[in-house]
């Protein structure tokens, strides 16, 4: 069988311990970002942010993940999934990142999250 | 009222052209993609395999799209949204593009697709 492609071995070990911080760890997150990242629809515009998320528990279900070598060679990595805040409804989402090697580390210096939400049923 | 930055412009435009074109006019959807394109989650893996995709009719409905700036001048965009294949029921989708300059033209070098499909309801 063929070895998986180094992308996408790298993607796929991000994502998993990304929800896996995300879920458990979340005060861990920032390490895997560095200070140019961008990051789109959370309520503030840090990666501190992430800390001030107005929930006590979460928990990501991915669905799916898709990886490609992107230019600069970058990884560009995007998840589609659901996930569960406290007790609230189960809700569709999706992600995307840009994995950057820096300094022999992968980091993530774009992230683009949504919740999955219709204009029309 | 602040300009959108220009990442945002050229991100908007990319997915209102690309939507529209694949709408309406599908076989001029290649003029879009790069030869370095990559495509995920379609049924060929070639660019003239948007053109044998098995429908008749297809119509895209966008909730959200989010655009950033990303490594090497690239515009990374992300796009939440619905489609009808036909006659099939509504279905989610989700796709992402990285648009990079190439001799003065904004053209896609990246391309993931997926259908909004979940592990539990």
């Amino acid at each position: 069988m063929a070895e998986r492609p180094m992308w996408e071995q790298i993607g796929t070990s991000f994502v998993q311990l990304y929800y896996q911080q995300f879920d458990t760890n979340r005060e861990q997150l920032g390490a895997l970002y560095v200070c140019i990242s961008l990051l789109s629809d959370y309520p503030v515009d840090a990666i501190n942010g992430l800390l001030m998320l107005p929930f006590q528990k979460i928990q990501h279900n991915i669905t799916s993940q898709d990886h490609q070598p992107a230019p600069d060679n970058c990884i560009l990595s995007m998840v589609v999934g659901q996930l569960k805040v406290d007790n609230d409804p189960i809700m569709g989402f999706h992600q995307m990142f840009v994995l950057k090697n820096m300094n022999d580390k992968w980091v993530c210096s774009n992230d683009i999250f949504r919740l999955a939400l219709y204009n029309f049923a």
